[in-house]
């Protein structure tokens, strides 16, 4: 047996098999070729496999998916039908050298050339011919193209990372729980396992050297302990703690269709976030009394080209209807920062998490802004829509943004296109210069919403997805305390209402006192909904009040930490 | 007439004939090398020809210039003295090519795998190898070296960039200006400019085929822009504005040996910024009152260990004498970030900026704090040493800091080794935690510093040197008003003195309300100590304290801007 440690990142017990996940890095030597004839036989094969792989791929992806959506996969195989790219490869080889060797040439001129033109069809055939030639060469080289979608029995994924698009094919049912090299408490793994409510453990230093495939593995989301290969005594000590994890699950369901109140009567909302439509089942399911995050991005990520009007709308409106006329807030576009789109082509900066990301990135392509402003308004007429900007350092940039919506309505209305006239508009406060404006702002929209993740992160300075300051990025740190204080009563004040809907929100040790702060709405992943309405309803808001007015005098992290927790 | 427009990155104006620099291409052809061995031994000739010019221009720069400017040659030196540099060239040679294209396939997979990285050091780090490159390619080739050291006309110097290999034999007395292709605010281009004190315009596009040689020109290295073949009404306007640069720099000489005090009686403090030891004679020459930050990090830079504590001591002592008993508060290590030092294999992060930095290397690597706490200890007694600490997030990282320099005192005391019992200790105020807990703060500290670039980037959420989201890294941002007022009156209610050492406290637009607040010193370049004086002097106190006043009931950045400029 062998005991990991690592740091639980979405809490829960999981006891299957491994299911190793690991993508081989494509590496490229260059060789001299004497034989040239065979050489270029074997690219043409690996040229015949690569189209049978498309056609697989789009068959699959057209059933299990949509027709749309496999329509990638005829794009890339036009390339390996166009003579020019092929023999282009070819003349390359002729000249002596492996046909990897060739395909990387040929490639990198193409993009080059490519590159050189601002144009949105070019760039996102930019991305075609570096997936294109990945296939090719992962055919080459013997390299497995890795796959999530064709899991056919409970397991726990040990995986170096895991992106959006290594999950989004993923088989949910089967997979019970993650087990990572990198990641932090809010990096993809930790959200999407939270959203399952399967439990994660990240931080296993070379994590592929220590498990191997398919064989026994225990994850302990909250403690962090993975066990490889576990003694019969530690399978069945995890038993009961399954069993009692499982218990507890079954216990919450006593809060389904029940209020949101404390003892005293006092009353707070717990909505729930979301990346796709899919997750709305979830929300549904744990009785959230609405969306408080839906994370539009995951819409334009994992694909080769912008979402279209109309795709969007579709999207939007199947949450809204879903959700019944709960209201459903849904942030628009926050790329960038850690979150990469690839065909927009953004630069690569030196700290994205301070650069060119979200509202800034929207208000700067109004065309991209426009197509999701338009989807949305169309989409407001089919339940209770609220509209959400991300990433607001300055009232001109919300002026700004609002502006822009104003725009979008009247053209619909010239368009005689219908939509709510009912829709508020409100604003993440996530940076420090507007959580200090707060007081400004609430003049100006209808609700904010907190994001306690980059609130964190640059009030304390520290990238949260770095580990070696990781103990910086505190929310004890009683400066945070103050300004969620300072933000919640300025919203009061201007009689708004305020939510939250980072990571804190779910955190145990800050329910009763952010309802005692005068929290309205927490927005949590779907699967903490239940504890955190339990949590509140179990409390008695004078004593959160009290709570709140005394942590407001602690001057430093650990008491408040211990009186928290 | 041409009027381009550049960055301009030294300010000044300068007027005389374009001298157009620009290098012989070097052009590499691949050829089929059968004896390698004769080759090998032909490249490593090229090697030490190289070292031996380096060695020729390290000294003559030395003499010349200085010996941090003669540095650079040591780095090239260095890349000649890498074994797995050079040992790559020849295993490129051993497969059967020429020295030239051996070394051209060498620098151009080193410069491809550093030009993925935005980085500005590493930026600089290309041009160095380029240079290396270049040096040994032109002795191979039997290519003369291009010389700017028989300049004998006045004349600006146009060049598509300049290396320090350029600038070393130039002959300064003729040189009134640079106009360069490319280059960046911390190019050396910029950094000799401002060296000489001569205007300096960087970024203008396709350069040689707009200016010729010897033509007329004008550089404005405030504005950034450049006249070729400028008609009469410019020539004479830009007279007019070099005769009037030229007297205000001679008008200021007034406020030498002056009070820092308003007309209606407010006395102030103007302190000046340094690097190094050496930059005190300009701190001296301009008559400031103090070193209000001497940034310890370029010690530690361009080297290739730590400074040892001796070393440390000694500079300083210097420091400390010469300033004569005015303040000299030296702030501890501030490495990481865009400030990099290889020796010490700082892992590579995603957001530098908010990453393992300052403080925070200090207190996890305590034998690189203990080591420059020492050496100031020991510098005390030679004059009036204050110490600072950056980056500073939490209450415990201060007492933490503290705690190590009780350690360090004790362990002098121990040894008997002599140390200042009356050392003030300060803290930087450039995290926004740090700015919110400042009342909590300012009981535990004697000063605080406020390090504006950095204060603004967090708070904005804005990484300074990120040319995409510029406008948003706004100092008229409200939220940053409001926060530095916070900062100035928490220090006074606890009785602390407060200073600022960012690029604010010499931007002419903040003096008077930065006055008004009640900031009691001005930390800027030493070239502008005489004309923040001079704006101080001028001003009237009762209406500074208005004007700070009345600025914080505005809502957005627009007004203030307008207000204040």
């Amino acid at each position: 047996m062998l005991n990991l440690k690592g740091l639980g990142v979405s809490e829960g017990i999981a006891i299957s098999k491994s299911f190793i996940y690991k993508k081989t890095e494509i590496i490229i030597e260059k060789k001299n070729i004497s034989n040239t004839d065979e050489e270029i036989k074997r690219f043409e094969k690996s040229v015949d496999i690569s189209k049978k792989q498309l056609d697989e791929l789009y068959e699959k992806t057209k059933k299990d998916i949509g027709e749309d959506e496999a329509e990638i996969f005829s794009a890339h195989k036009m390339f390996l039908n166009d003579p020019e790219f092929i023999s282009n490869i070819k003349e390359q080889i002729n000249t002596g050298i492996n046909s990897e060797f060739a395909i990387k040439t040929v490639r990198d001129i193409l993009i080059q050339n490519f590159s050189l033109i601002d144009d949105e069809y070019i760039k996102e055939r930019i991305v075609d011919i570096q997936d294109v030639s990945d296939r090719m060469l992962r055919n080459l080289l013997g390299i497995k193209d890795p796959n999530l979608s064709n899991i056919s029995e409970d397991c726990i994924i040990i995986a170096y990372d895991l992106t959006p698009s290594d999950t989004a094919s993923m088989n949910k049912d089967k997979v019970k729980g993650f087990v990572t090299q990198v990641g932090g408490k809010t990096s993809h793994t930790s959200i999407i396992a939270k959203t399952m409510g399967i439990p994660a453990v990240v931080g296993i230093d070379s994590i592929f050297e220590k498990i191997d495939d398919n064989v026994e593995i225990i994850v302990d989301g909250d403690s962090g302990d993975v066990f490889v290969n576990p003694d019969d005594r530690t399978i069945s000590e995890y038993s009961l703690i399954l069993k009692d994890f499982l218990r507890e699950k079954e216990e919450l369901k006593k809060y389904i269709n029940k209020k949101t109140i404390t003892k005293d009567g006092e009353s707070f909302k717990v909505f729930a976030n979301i990346a796709n439509h899919k997750d709305v089942e979830f929300v549904l399911e744990n009785d959230a009394e609405g969306v408080g995050l839906f994370r539009t991005e995951f819409i334009y990520m994992d694909r080769n080209s912008l979402p279209e009007e109309d795709e969007q709308f579709k999207i939007y409106k199947k949450v809204l209807e879903s959700m019944q006329n709960k209201p459903v807030i849904i942030r628009t576009l926050d790329i960038g920062g850690d979150k990469e789109v690839n065909y927009l082509n953004l630069p690569k900066e030196m700290n994205p998490f301070m650069g060119y990301r979200a509202i800034r990135i929207c208000l700067d392509r109004k065309d991209i802004f426009k197509t999701q402003l338009r989807a949305l308004l169309r989409a407001s007429i089919y339940g209770k829509l609220e509209i959400m900007f991300p990433m607001i350092s300055s009232v001109e940039e919300l002026f700004e943004a609002k502006k822009i919506l104003e725009e979008v309505k009247n053209e619909l209305k010239d368009e005689q296109i219908k939509f709510s006239e009912d829709i508020k508009v409100g604003m993440m406060i996530e940076v420090p210069s507007a959580a200090i404006l707060s007081d400004i702002f609430a003049k100006h929209v209808d609700f904010f919403s907190i994001g306690t993740n980059d609130l964190i992160q640059y009030f304390t300075a520290v990238d949260r997805t770095n580990d070696k300051v990781q103990s910086l990025y505190d929310p004890y740190n009683p400066a945070i305390i103050r300004i969620l204080n300072t933000i919640i009563s300025n919203a009061h004040k201007n009689n708004i209402s305020v939510g939250m809907c980072g990571e804190l929100a779910s955190d145990p040790s800050f329910t009763r006192l952010l309802c005692g702060f005068g929290l309205n709405e927490f927005s949590v992943n779907p699967a903490s909904v239940l504890k955190t309405r339990k949590n509140i309803c179990e409390s008695n808001n004078s004593e959160n009040i009290k709570l709140a007015k005394d942590i407001l005098n602690y001057e430093s992290s650990d008491p408040i930490q211990r009186l928290l927790s």
